[in-house]
């Protein structure tokens, strides 16, 4: 077998054999009667990321799509739920318990799956309770490397506090990539701080929170325009410096309508390919859709096992 | 010579093939001591496109640029200003009162350029005072037909009312480009009204608008995730129905960092082409950037003089 891949991980093919050679977790899902999330437990487990998937909702409902799908359900456990509620909670309980290394959504809404872990979450016992918040990586053909993007899913509108926690979600996605200090770009529409633009004042606290060890493990720099984030040309026409502009990591995002759409628009009109978790709490959360592939929703359990692994 | 291009155009070349044919006009140049503003003058000079600049500045360096960019001053007129101020304002009164039909900016910043512009537009006598915006037009390879985004450039955060006049605006640009009944996408991060995110909430006011004739013109549908907006598959995925739903002619977006954002991943990673105005005044204004090619400053000086034929 070979050794870890050297340095950072820059596509998704070596994303998945990296967790591949990290080997299988257990998964539970939630409201598992669902077409797409048991092709995506299906592929997972043939390709070697998944040991045993808990099954949780209606059983019935569970074995008749596995027959469909062609899911062999022997190394899998199939536990029946009354309902989502029920569903969510025990799979919730699952992974709080650590009997499970990753929560996977099925045929529930993600308020309806989050509700539980939330509750959980907020039992911890620690000072700062966890902030739970979307991380989108994308395989961009026509960027250099791999680009993540948060939150587009998860925080609505984040506060100062909420944006510092968001990066460090983020960071550490980034750091089972094998990027040990990601760059951090804070979008917006401008480079300048104007005090019209809330997200330009935000962007320079969080360069300074950088600057002064209040915000480590990162490179950050902001206000910038998506160009100079993402365009070593174009931040040299706009006289930016410094390690971030042009070659980001992360793009943090002052909201979730810019996430969602900046996400979008990369997969829709620039052909990237897309994985996204939610960090933050005891274990990742993957959330597939049913628009994505089935090479998507494998990768996002990939991501979701490199994340479980290192945090084991 | 062929008559009207039939239908809309959907190209940037039949843009500038229309422009040409519509027949050249007289442009402002305020600040035009500037060589990306001086070679758009040329090459819309030589398309046929511009009869005559006034380019208003610091004369003597306004005729070196000339010379080292080969520009032919003869049919255009230098008008010596003695700062960036007096060039504005010389400018934006020479078409205020209709003697040139396009303001174009200089090397002067965007606010010192719009200065006199909004000054002179309100002392229109009008019940409603006009509100500029911003609309960039993309030629995108990935999408079956020219997508407009508004306002990435101008409004930082506009109101209900205000996103009611930015359509309107962006409907004007529609209709030179042969768009009868624009398609207009009001974007957020989901599909449904969430009180959270006042985005959804304004969608759906637009869109009663819209029904009950408060808002003319065009078809509006919304909260609508960009992907619902602009592919067919996602939109039938997500049982969206109605005419806008993946076929998109207009995006609006809630704020200006997210039209930014959207507008510069068209360029920078789905390997877009933009044309953008400033409109909403008596006349369109351009604002070519350093970083523009050539061909995007000859696009957007053509978008002008389209628009500023209709408005003739």
């Amino acid at each position: 077998m070979p050794s870890a891949i050297p340095g950072p991980i820059t596509r998704f093919a070596d994303l998945v054999e990296e967790a591949r050679r990290l080997g299988p977790v257990k998964v539970a899902v939630a409201a598992a009667e669902d077409e797409h999330a048991l092709e995506a437990i299906k592929l997972a487990t043939q390709a070697g990321l998944v040991s045993q998937a808990v099954l949780v909702g209606d059983a019935d409902q569970i074995a008749g799509l596995a027959e469909a799908l062609d899911l062999d359900l022997s190394p899998h456990q199939v536990v029946e739920a009354p309902d989502d509620e029920g569903a969510a909670r025990y799979a919730a309980n699952l992974v709080w318990r650590g009997e499970a290394a990753v929560l996977m959504k099925g045929a529930l809404a993600t308020a309806s799956l989050l509700k539980p872990v939330v509750a959980l979450e907020r039992t911890r016992d620690s000072v700062q309770k966890p902030l739970l918040s979307h991380v989108a990586v994308f395989e961009v053909p026509t960027y250099h490397k791999l680009l993540l993007v948060t939150d587009g899913g998860m925080v609505i509108s984040p506060t100062l506090e909420e944006k510092v926690r968001i990066i460090g979600n983020a960071r550490e996605v980034a750091a089972v990539l094998g990027i040990a200090v990601p760059k951090v770009a804070v979008l917006a529409a401008v480079e300048t701080v104007n005090l019209k633009m809330p997200s330009t004042v935000e962007a320079h606290e969080l360069v300074q929170m950088a600057k002064d060890g209040r915000l480590t493990g990162v490179l950050v720099d902001g206000p910038l325009a998506l160009d100079g984030a993402i365009s070593a040309v174009s931040a040299a026409y706009k006289g930016i410096e410094g390690p971030v502009a042009g070659d980001s990591d992360i793009l943090l995002v002052p909201d979730i309508e810019l996430g969602n759409s900046l996400g979008k628009s990369l997969i829709y009109f620039a052909q990237a390919k897309m994985a996204g978790l939610v960090v933050g709490g005891v274990a990742p959360i993957v959330l597939t859709s049913r628009s994505e592939s089935p090479e998507g929703k494998l990768t996002s359990l990939a991501l979701a096992v490199l994340y479980a692994g290192a945090s084991r």
